[in-house]
């Protein structure tokens, strides 16, 4: 090429590159959109204190939520598993949600009464939230557990069935029990997510049957160690999406099965609420073309903490990337758009291989573009 | 999960998350491994000094091919375009090169003579490079620059025939002059990338017709500057798989099709070259299963400059991945595969979205796993 | 001046400005060397976890001790003040201990059993190390409790006498108590460094009646946030030199004001001491002159976490920088000396404006330099 | 101490080392407040280009200027000396600045005519700059040559007195020719910081003989490389107090000696201007009472790129300092002060070992502080 001797490009030209790279929004907040009609609400429905085998007094839990941007979490300590009890011999099971609920109240954080009903496989480790009274789930039987946590209200789901402890090859799979506790309205929801773990299986056993897409810590000790938050890591959280930002709103979306889960740049949830929460992520902000040329300069901003990875499906190739885009956290991208000939609106298609609306299922993204005047 | 008290298992649970990241190796020097048979060299062919339409002398193009870890650059002034020949009036279109070439002498750099026929299309712009003497290139007909460019020995590609000024929708086509040039020998390869261009069409015509596929910078300005350096960019390269590092090796690989381009993350060539590359670069460092689970843990390190994308293609699903993994430039990942049952090998695949062999198509890679004893 | 044309220079010349900037090792781990005859021990003799007002298990303190690259820690909750007694009914103020040494014995990290006696003014807070029982310090008169301490064999210290709730003004001053405790030989020490607070009224008050200068985090939530870390910060150690890395060797080293306190660029301590730590940080790794000239290019390594802030009161001035200079934490800088004549041996002598050895006192260090021949 | 239990402390709490870090404006753009009366320009007055021995053509000096926030530059090639005449006989000295004045044109950045005196010592190198002609100075005697800038009104400073090619011992020494250049009002200027050097001899000359004490970068090469912009490095540059941006303005504010130079954390300049250009640049933002104490929090704000290095002269200690406090370029820093009673307003004092206002000689600063009600 010549050199572009006129003066007013020069900062221009060297800008050119920036779609290449992520730049992160700082901080550990976490960071969604919200969707039409519904509030996005980051939460953490797992975690341990040291009423029963965490490490941490309640408190810090609320505190390590208000500084990762959290909108809600659920203390869920063992009803049956208690090794402190020597030092703390904890009558009340819900000694952690008291105060950690009293220690909330000045924050914009709601604080949710759960437990985990912890038992050997069936049915392994369940979680109880929106209960009433904690202390009433201690009973031999578990299914009398979950029965009694139904009539408290509460909303349960299977905590990581692909924990290898309890499934040695670590794939998630419905028990007998499982399956009847299914079929008694038992159990509403599962973890695809469990801490650092991921299990496509259960993705797809949620899909089956029904259940509701949860992803959590079930931190013990401390989130910015465990999830390596000085590389900028991050906990993991159900997006919730729901009505409002109250108790009632949470429970209503999540019996509802309206989550998407999110860790380590996985997105996983229900093609119902992944494509809106993908609209709403990436957003055209400006389109139009080239002097001289049939190349659609089109800017696209990514809202979330989401890297997006992104399959070209259009009929259209790029004059700077090829059919695989990555677009970094918070970073707005220019794509340069082959059109061919000059239009007014035009679509691109993507297919997102961050998001999984199945168990190796990925979205296709359509957005949309409109050429400015 | 409950709580692992073992101490010993205390850090190993802080590095969990490290597999999501990515860590460059520091500094801005491009770095390939070898291939067998063949060394990896950094190579930009297509580059401007004061002597045509640039902005620095000849020194700081050797300069800034040392600090980019460069193996071999080419000087490739306009033959026919001097704006500044007002102040350098450069009767001799071999100066940039001759003060490059003894600049660089004292250190490991090769110094190519070349020049750029620089014409309306077509035939647009063309790089000759290893040329005994640029000066024999100043005639009239494009097609006799051509010829002596060949009498010299020269290897010549189309240089960005993406370019907007020359195709206004971006889009590289073969004209009946260059389908002439290439049936008379006159033309060996074409330039896929060029500055912060891409061109997927180039590729298919290097494909249909035989050219090398070629990466260059093109820079006029300041690489630090054209190439966001500050923020971790480069500049592109062509990587030449030669069986020396020589002027004459570094040819024949060039005749003979032996080339990777390399920018923004986007690796593209002949599967030929493309396969070994990527076995180089991604390296199954150790494989053993997790104590008492059939959970094989895969550690793979990427020796290479390049952020791997991969799409599992496996009969396994992961532990702590979904399908989509990401690995960083220099980084070490451990993935978590569900064999199943448990084998002393056993493979793993995978779809690599970052590389290219064809316009829109990916290489699949294999990756063979042997559980260590 | 004119170019640098000898090509070997090149990257000599973009290297010149290195000695401007302060590289960190990197990591969490505070890092002193050892001076002569003793090893320099990083310890923490005070902090709480939930048995007494702090928020975390004792083993967190353990953790967060050996992240920091911590030799040795004591646990000081608090005996009289006791707001979690609810749900820790804790009869046995040796639980913290108990729990927290137990945990750290497969690492290479002394625990050391303490206690904080918790009055009002006077005596303030006091903390009891190397107890035997700490329950036998509950007693009525605190006065008795020190010597219940002194009868166990511990070495105490004043805490925090600039705490504004104990001194309106943030001004430590001895009381009467104070001084007949120090005349009966039941204070050791004094806190001139306590969380985020400094007293240079404290460290006067520690020279002239003989007490040990202690620097402590007294730690209640995390140290990852009380102490910034994310942003490079880290907790406040007290530097024991120590014959020996025992419990034994700790003792005797306090007993015998072995320390210098380290926080926020702040060292502190006894001139003794002092003087060898500063010695061991800078260490001068070459002198040579640079070619042609009588300017001496010494090299300085700080092999230390501070950062060095110091005035030139050699007799020479700097070619490169003026009378004050700042040698970053394990940075290596190159200063160029004019000594006006060749000289095989000299010194460099700087007044060491991080450093304290009395309440605005700055140590004077000299550094014999050699030039290689 | 005991736990803050009171929720809303729990974020001041984790900002409480804050002030021990620096952080910085991000960016490049070299930043300083304006004085009462005067704008402070960021100058550069010594560069070359291709037209002497420099490396870059002119208009990159301009852009570099752009990118670094300068307000002026001028263009000041070698008269005598012409490395590259065989490739740009350059017979006319003023084309570097025909050239780069011409591209600045539609940027806000003054650039000034000027040209290096380059001989032996004595006079050594001298640069002349608001010429008029570049090309009447090329005059065998040196003295004519100075008289000649003169009778174009040029502003003369001597480059480089401590250059060890010209000063062995690299000390800056008048010699008579430079003693009746004085005389004659042939020099106003005298570099004390060329290129990566200073010279403290340099300031002594400039105070002694009422030469204006100039900073410049002298780059030959690019700036990014020369002076490590990747690891937060910068220019050398002068700082130019003036009631006008224009030309006219600077030349006045050069010829009534209004400099401050600034490089490497050195602030150097006489103490008229040197003292307000410290007031603007520390400004004190808040200063109240902490609740139940005599212990003033001061606000205080760093509105430049200097890192502040202060040696505390007031009659108080500080609560979390020592008595050396270092504020970070752009940095808020709280200054717990004990005043020991409750005041209505007072002083702090400074010692500000940072900047000179002689050879060896620091300013003292008082920043008076008011309570807020």
């Amino acid at each position: 090429m010549f050199t572009l001797l006129l003066a007013g490009c020069i900062f221009a030209l060297s800008a050119q590159t920036d779609a290449a790279h992520s730049h992160s929004h700082g901080g550990r907040k976490i960071e969604f959109p919200n969707i039409p009609g519904f509030q996005t609400l980051k939460c953490d429905f797992h975690m341990h204190t040291v009423f029963s085998d965490g490490n941490v007094w309640p408190t810090i839990r609320v505190e390590e939520a208000l500084k990762d941007g959290l909108d809600a979490i659920a203390m869920t300590e063992h009803l049956e598993y208690q090794p402190h009890k020597e030092d703390i011999p904890h009558p009340d099971r819900n000694r952690a949600f008291d105060i950690a609920s009293k220690f909330a109240q000045s924050y914009d954080l709601i604080v949710v009464r759960g437990s985990e009903i912890t038992r050997g496989m069936p049915p392994g480790h369940n979680n109880a939230i929106f209960l009433t009274d904690a202390n009433k789930l201690l009973v031999e039987d578990p299914i009398e557990a979950f029965r009694e946590a139904k009539r408290q209200g509460a909303f349960i789901f299977w905590n990581h069935p692909m924990w290898t402890a309890q499934a040695k090859d670590g794939v998630a799979r419905l028990t007998d029990m499982h399956k009847q506790l299914i079929a008694e309205g038992l159990l509403d929801g599962i973890e695809v997510i469990n801490e650092t773990t991921y299990s496509q299986e259960a993705v797809t056993i949620a899909q089956e049957n029904g259940l509701t897409i949860m992803g959590t810590s079930d931190v013990h000790g401390l989130v910015d160690w465990d999830f390596d938050l000085e590389n900028g890591g991050h906990r993991p959280v159900t997006l919730v999406f729901a009505t409002e930002k109250t108790e009632a709103g949470i429970k209503e979306a999540l019996e509802n099965r309206r989550t998407v889960g999110w860790f380590n740049n996985i997105l996983v949830g229900e093609s119902d609420w992944m494509m809106p929460l993908l609209q709403a992520s990436l957003v055209v902000e400006k389109a139009e073309y080239s002097k001289n040329t049939q190349v659609a300069v089109v800017t696209i901003h990514n809202t979330s903490d989401a890297v997006f990875q992104l399959e070209n499906l259009s009929p259209y190739s790029f004059h700077r990337h090829a059919d695989f885009v990555t677009i970094g956290a918070h970073e707005t991208v220019e794509l340069e758009v082959k059109t061919l000939e000059l239009k007014d609106t035009f679509e691109l298609k993507f297919k997102v291989f961050n998001a999984y609306i199945g168990a190796e299922l990925h979205p296709e993204l359509v957005l949309p573009v409109v050429i400015s005047k």
